[in-house]
C-alpha cells in the first residue's frame, strides 16, 4: 500500500521533476538541443519520441524556440502531435509562418477542431485570397461562424468571442436544465455559466454551474439566476473587455449585438492573454519598440523602431540648436561642455519615471479627470524632493571640482529641469489620452524633447546669466 | 408585451447608459464632483443616495479618486455600503490607509466576511501589533486560516490561495457528488472544479463542473475526472503561478503542500490581478519608478525614484569624464559640443527599445538559453539597419551644415553606438536574469551607461582620429 502510494504521488507530480522542464517550467536547453540534434540528423522517429510526452503548450514553446527551417522540419516529423491546442498556443508570427507553409485543406482541418475564437485567430492575419481558399475547404456551419466573426473589427469582442455556449429559456427548473445538459450532445465541452434568455434570445440572467449543482431539481432557474450580469457589446474594444473582466472578477460573460440578443460568450482564459498583452505592451510602446515580439520579422521590427529613432533625431537636433546659440560661451569655458549633458540626462530619467506611472494609471482607469490635478500636485512634490536631492549632490561636487558659481548654476538648472520633467511626465500622456491617442505611444518623444531642451537651456542660460562667461 | 419587453431590456443593459459611468466604464467626473460636493457640505444622506446604486468595484474606484480626508468622511457616511467586496477591490495603499483608521473589531468583522485570500490581503501589510489586535477579535477558525496563510512568504501561492474548496473521495459517483453538494451547507459559494482526493487528502484528479452536469448519475467520478492536473506547490512564487495559469489556460488549480496534500485552491479571478501587475510593472521598473502606484505615499515614491536618479548621476559623470578628456578638441571646434549629445541620445533610445523587447521576452518565458544567441543575431541585424538609416540622415545633414569629414565622423559614431546599444540591450537583461536578478530593475542604468559612454567616446574619439582637431 505504501509503495503504491509513492508511485501514485510520483505519477501525480510530474511537472515539477521531469526531464524536459526546468524549475521555472521552461523547456531545458539540453532537451531543446537534443530535439535540434534529432532534427538536424533527419531522425524523425527520435524527434517524435522526444516531443510526444510534452503538453501542447510546451510543444508550441519548443517550435517557437527553433529557427524557422528547423521548425518546419520538426512540424513535418510530428504531424499528428500538431493538434489544434498546439496551434492555438503558438505565437502569432510563428503560427502565421507555419500556416502559410501548409496547404489550405490542412489548415481547414485544424480550424474545424478549434473553437470559433481560436479558428479566427488562426486565419485573421492571412491575406484575403488565402483566407478564402481555407474557408472554401470548411463545413458550411463552421465557415459561417468564422465569416461572421471576421465581419467584426479586429480587437473587438466579436472577434474574441466563442459562439459555443449554453442558453436556455427562463421557465426551466434546475432539473429540466440538468436533463437538457445530459441529453444534448451538441454543447461546448467546457462552460462556466448557463445563460438564461427570453423568447427573443436576449439574456435575462445567468447561473454559475456551482449554484445549479447545489440546488434541488424543482427550483426554478428564474429563482437562482443572477439578473444583474455584465453584458459585453459585440463591438467593444478588447482592452475595455479586459478591464471589465478584471473589475468585476468575471469568469465568463455574455456578448450581445445591437438589439441586445445573445450572440456569443467570452471566457476568462481568452481574456487572460489580452490582459497580459495590454499590460505588457506599454513598456514596449513607451520605448518605441512597436509590438516588440521576438518572433516579429526583422523588417517589421526595423520599421517599427526606426521611425522613433528618426523622431528622436529630430528632438536631438532641437537640443543641438539650443547648444549652438551658446557656442561662444562653451568656447570660453569648456567645463560647460563637460557638464552640460548631466542636466538633460537626469531630467529625461525623471520624466520617464513620472510618465511610466502616469501611463500605467491611465491604462488601469485609476487616473481620470477627477484626480488629474491631484496627480499633478503629487508629482510636483515628488519632483521637488528629487530635484533638491540631486541638486545638492551635483552642486557640491561641481563646486568642489570647478567653481562654487558653477555648482550653483548646475544645481539650479537641475531643480528647474526635474520639476519640468515631473509636470511634462503627467501632462503629455494625459493630453494624448484626452485627444484619444494611446498615451504610451508618443509620450516618450515629447517628454524627452522637453527635458532635453530645458536641460541644456537652463544650464547654459543660467551660466551666461550668472556672468561667468560673456 | 412589447412595452414589457422594452422595459426589461432597459433594466438589463444599465451599465452602458447610466449616469455614473462614462463609455469607458469609468466614473464620470461630474458624478464624482457631486459626491465631493455632498461630502464637503456634510450632507451624509445625499452622499449615501449617490453612492448606493454603484457596484462595489465602482465604490472602491470612487474612494480611490478622493483625497484622503474626503475618503474618510465618505466612508463614515456610507458605512453599511463598505462591504467586504468594496474593501477587497481597493488599491493596497488606499485600503491600508482606511483600515488603519478603523478599530480592530470593525476590521475583524470585515475580514470574517471575506475569503481567506482577501482577508490576508487586508491585514498583511499592517504592523504585527495591529495584526494581532485584529486576529484576537476573530472567530478561532477564521483566525487559524489567516495565521496559516501569513506563515507562507509574501507573493507565494500559500498567501494567494483560498482554503475554501470542494474535495471528495474517488469512490463517489456523479450522483453521490451532486447529493453531497446539495446537502452540504458549508461549501464555498462559487467554485469551478471539484478535486478528487485519496485517503491522505492528496489530489488524484479533478472534475470541471460542466462534465459533472453532463454525466448520468451512475457514472463513477474516477471515470470522468482529469488525472493529469496542474498542481501548484504552496511555496511557488506568484509570478510563476501566473505563468502556469496562462500557459495551461487554467480556471482553478489545486495547491499542495510538501507532502502532496491538498491545502487550498487558486482561482483565475485572483490570478488575473497578478498577471496584470506583473506584466505592467516592467515598464515602471525599467523607468526606475518602483511600484509606481499613484496612491503610494510621497515619501515612498521619492525614495523609490531618487535612488535611480542618483545612480543615473553616477553614469552621467562617467560621460562627463570622457568628454573632459577631449576638452582641448572641443575648445578648438565648438561644433563638436553642439553635435555630441546626438550620438548618445540615439544610442540610449535604441538600447531602450532592445532592452524592452528582451525584458518582455524573458518575462513571458519566450527567451531562454536555447535562443539567446539567435536573439543576439536578430538584434544585431535590426541595429545594423537602424544604425545605417540614422547614420545616413545625420551624416548628410552634418556634412551639409558643417564639413563632409564631420558628417562621416558622426555617421560612423552613430553606427558604432547603435550596434553597441543592440548588443547591450540584449546582453544586460539576459545577464541579470542568469544571476537571478529581475532583468527589469537595473538594466536601464547599465544600458544607458554603456550607450552614453560609447556615444561620446566614439564621436569625440573619431573626430580626433580623423585629424580635424589636434
Amino acid at each position: 500500500m505504501a509503495e503504491h502510494d509513492i508511485r501514485e504521488l510520483e505519477e501525480e507530480l510530474p511537472r515539477e521533476e521531469d526531464e524536459q522542464l526546468d524549475e521555472e517550467n521552461r523547456l531545458k536547453p539540453e532537451f531543446v538541443d537534443s530535439v535540434i540534434e534529432a532534427v538536424d540528423e533527419g531522425d524523425e522517429s527520435r524527434a517524435y519520441e522526444l516531443v510526444e510526452p510534452l503538453h501542447p503548450a510546451d510543444i508550441a514553446d519548443l517550435l517557437e524556440l527553433l529557427q524557422p527551417e528547423r521548425r518546419h522540419m520538426l512540424a513535418a516529423a510530428i504531424t499528428d502531435l500538431m493538434t489544434a491546442e498546439v496551434v492555438s498556443e503558438l505565437n502569432d508570427y510563428v503560427r502565421d509562418d507555419m500556416i502559410e507553409a501548409l496547404p489550405p485543406e490542412a489548415v481547414a482541418e485544424i480550424a474545424e477542431q478549434l473553437d470559433t475564437d481560436d479558428a479566427v485567430q488562426l486565419i485573421e492575419d492571412l491575406d484575403p485570397a488565402e483566407q478564402r481558399a481555407i474557408l472554401a475547404e470548411m463545413e458550411p456551419e463552421d465557415r459561417a461562424a468564422i465569416e461572421n466573426a471576421l465581419s467584426y473589427p479586429e480587437e473587438t469582442a466579436g472577434r474574441l468571442m466563442q459562439r459555443e455556449l449554453v442558453a436556455v429559456p427562463e421557465h426551466l427548473t434546475v432539473g429540466d436544465l440538468i436533463d437538457y445538459l445530459r441529453d444534448n450532445d451538441d454543447l461546448p465541452t467546457e462552460f462556466f455559466e448557463v445563460f438564461i434568455v427570453d423568447h427573443r434570445h436576449r439574456p435575462v440572467g445567468s447561473c454559475q454551474l456551482s449554484w445549479i449543482l447545489r440546488c434541488p431539481r424543482h427550483i426554478a432557474l428564474s429563482d437562482v439566476m443572477l439578473r444583474d450580469q455584465t453584458l459585453i457589446p459585440v463591438d467593444m474594444d478588447q482592452e475595455e473587455v479586459a478591464l471589465r473582466f478584471q473589475k468585476y472578477a468575471l469568469i465568463s460573460a455574455a456578448v450581445v449585438d445591437e438589439g441586445g440578443r445573445l450572440v456569443g460568450q467570452l471566457t476568462v482564459d481568452d481574456i487572460v492573454h489580452i490582459i497580459q498583452e495590454e499590460a505588457g505592451e506599454d513598456a514596449l510602446l513607451m520605448s518605441g519598440a512597436g509590438e516588440g515580439d521576438i518572433n516579429e520579422p526583422i523588417r517589421d521590427a526595423y520599421w517599427a523602431r526606426v521611425r522613433w529613432l528618426v523622431a528622436n533625431l529630430g528632438t536631438a537636433l532641437i537640443a543641438s540648436v539650443i547648444i549652438a546659440t551658446f557656442d561662444s560661451a562653451i568656447a570660453q569655458l569648456t567645463a560647460l561642455a563637460i557638464l552640460m549633458p548631466i542636466v538633460p540626462s537626469l531630467g529625461g530619467n525623471a520624466g520617464t519615471q513620472t510618465m511610466a506611472v502616469t501611463v500605467r494609471a491611465i491604462a488601469t482607469n485609476q487616473l481620470t479627470r477627477s484626480n488629474t490635478r491631484r496627480m499633478l500636485g503629487r508629482e510636483f512634490r515628488v519632483a521637488l524632493l528629487n530635484g533638491a536631492t540631486v541638486a545638492v549632490v551635483i552642486g557640491i561636487g561641481v563646486a568642489a571640482v570647478f567653481t562654487p558659481m558653477l555648482g550653483l548654476v548646475i544645481a539650479a538648472a537641475m531643480i528647474i529641469n526635474i520639476l519640468t520633467a515631473g509636470l511634462a511626465g503627467v501632462a503629455v500622456p494625459v493630453l494624448f489620452d484626452r485627444v484619444g491617442q494611446d498615451p504610451a505611444v508618443a509620450s516618450s518623444v515629447f517628454v524627452t524633447m522637453i527635458t532635453d531642451s530645458m536641460g541644456f537651456f537652463a544650464f547654459l542660460g543660467l551660466a551666461v546669466a550668472s556672468g561667468m562667461v560673456a
